[in-house]
């Protein structure tokens, strides 16, 4: 799967951006995306119970009819605004809706940011008339770059997969930095492709290619109120994709690196993260085992600043695997490795391991830790960061 | 309950301390508690899967006999330390109980520090005559001074209450700071009264006090490899406690308010601690749910730092119980109030919230979350602290 950086254009989508003024003056904060008639969407959202209004208004619009508009936007998240934060969400969805001509259910809201403060609707509405008329097929790292919060750089990845002879592409753009550790869903991702699929298998390939990706990373385990990840099939290409066909496989593969790439690029611009950590634990009972200790890893604020530190400080990953509430768990049949680098085996530190070896590993940006349990065949990996002083920084003043 | 931070001795115990260099060459960091013949002792231990060799051998010794000493050393954990580590905890010991003329399994190991290092043993045994010698029923402050890690100061706490006209002496000492989530046990604390009880209801006391005092606190969510609590009841006081006498509630409502007393001083001294944190969830179905809010309020990276930064975020409060993963958690009946100030009501900003009120609180170095979810009777209330730029310090430096 060649993924290129450089989001490709998919007949059928076009999007705009412009600002409304939403949280700060100088900044392009809402973004439109025009989605061609006939197209079929699939989504994920938080299981955050107290999750965002704009997340429950698209929730209810996507169970009446297939979206023709995403409206996005940045700066205020429209989350903990009650029956007000419903009633701005839907008045956003009229509004544009009256502009384009659609209805106001053939519209679905997205928000991000801070949480708790009311969108200031009237700026949102002056401002969709611009936006409306900046629809571009190229507007993808436009609109990349105007969905970002505390992110540092815009996530996007597209690819092209020839299909029966004809070209098929898949683009995407994603946002998100901190309050990261989606649960069904991710922070804000929308992609898009011209294949043409039913909207109950692009639900399926949605769903699978989400657990693997956006459902895999956390960053610091708090769950957002606002995570929706959105798949567009716009059809254009000609070409369709049935769950029998022989084609769906590469499709499936090349949705599925395209999200993993998406995801893990907001991993990569953690908050505050200096070093990118994969966290792959082998040999569970079930799958549901692995992750728990991976997570328990991933979460671990001691073990997060021992990577910070580059400090080869296995006993808190040991640490972490023993309190992760597995039952039963052996811990003599456990072997935990940094990269190549054994540094636990039989309830102790393996026997070759030398300090200079676990420094080694430890100094690099980019560290893989593979814990064995030795108790069956399931294995999950998840991606993670470091806890450095920058993340305390950034949310220590991000209101401010 | 009036309980005094000046330690009072317990007749039929004695303390001494002394320096083994076991990890620096110039603090005490070896402690010696002798425990009167006839004594009961209760303990409970970490449930942590990778349990240090002194708590392996520690529980197997208590199985066999009531100790008469326990030997505690600070520098080095002897955790993920395997069969070396055990036999080092049983030589050390060992060597005690030759020193001392009892038996090796009525002596009881703890120790505390850096994980999987191997404990210098020689050091260790060649230290226990002269702390053996230092034996002293005022010996208790030195050794809360003594059994520190990364604590900035001694946990200590003492009651006498008057049971029949006789007064009866409660007397603890704990250390932690970090890697503190206690999960059945805590950090090291050590407790004794001159009351006689059985042994059986000396653990039931010992378990019910635990329970909503070190197994409420939580500094970074991680659960030490170490953690022990041990009460220890020498009956020299001449008063004896059965749960069926009048005087079996005052004594429980003493030990309760001294382990709590301990283990608000653990939170207090939490590594990079700037604030105090009181979280109450009421009005829950059963305990458990109430417990599991309670802990991703106060394990959420977002919330800690806001607190961190007096910034009244309460989205990120409301954020955290919201994805605590309750079952069929109504947002629209759950209440959030900081101290007196009521910030969440129906899933949004409370109507009469001002910002000036939530910074008034944020700005108190104490600050009780008080969250109400109106969906039963059950309650429960956990301690906690702020997540600062020198937590990442501590941590970030601990091992160089």
């Amino acid at each position: 799967m060649n993924l290129s950086a450089e989001p490709l254009p998919v007949n059928g989508i076009r999007l705009g951006s412009g600002s409304a003024h939403i949280r700060y003056p100088d900044r392009p904060d809402l973004v439109l995306v025009e989605i061609a008639q006939g197209s079929a969407c699939a989504a994920v959202f938080t299981r955050n119970a107290f999750c965002a209004a704009p997340v429950s208004v698209a929730k209810q619009h996507l169970a009446m009819a297939q979206p023709r508009y995403l409206v996005i936007n940045t700066g205020f998240a429209n989350a903990g605004t009650g029956i007000r934060g419903i009633e701005d969400a839907q008045a956003s969805c009229a509004t544009l809706a009256e502009l384009a001509g659609c209805r106001a259910h053939e519209v679905l809201p997205f928000s991000t940011g801070v949480i708790g403060e009311p969108l200031p609707l009237p700026r949102l509405q002056a401002a969709l008339p611009e936006v409306h008329a900046a629809l571009d097929p190229h507007g993808w790292q436009a609109a990349a770059t105007d969905i970002m919060t505390t992110d540092t750089r815009p996530k996007m990845a597209s690819c092209q997969l020839a299909i029966d002879g004809h070209p098929v592409t898949l683009t995407g753009i994603a946002k998100g930095a901190g309050m990261i550790k989606p649960d069904m869903a991710t922070m804000l991702a929308f992609i898009a492709t011209d294949a043409g699929l039913d909207r109950e298998l692009l639900q399926l390939c949605l769903n699978k290619a989400v657990s693997e990706s956006f459902n895999a990373i956390t960053v610091d385990g708090d769950t957002s109120t606002n995570d929706a990840c959105v798949l567009l099939a716009t059809g254009r290409s000609g070409v369709r994709i049935d769950a029998a066909d022989e084609v769906y496989a590469p499709f499936q593969a090349a949705l599925e690196a395209l999200c993993r790439e998406l995801a893990l690029a907001i991993v990569r611009d953690g908050e505050g993260a200096s070093k990118f950590i994969t966290i792959q634990v082998e040999g569970g009972a079930n799958v549901s085992e692995c992750r728990q200790i991976a997570y328990t890893i991933a979460h671990s604020p001691l073990v997060k600043t021992a990577f910070f530190a580059s400090d080869p400080n296995w006993g808190r990953i040991l640490a972490a695997v023993g309190r992760a509430g597995v039952a039963g768990l052996q811990v003599d049949g456990v072997v935990i490795y940094l990269d190549d680098v054994c540094i636990v085996r039989r309830g102790a530190v393996a026997q070759e391991y030398t300090e200079a070896q676990g420094q080694r590993v430890m100094n690099q940006p980019e560290i893989t830790v593979r814990v064995v349990l030795n108790r069956g065949d399931a294995c999950a990996r998840i991606w993670t960061t470091d806890l450095s002083y920058d993340y305390v920084r950034i949310n220590a003043a991000y209101r401010t």
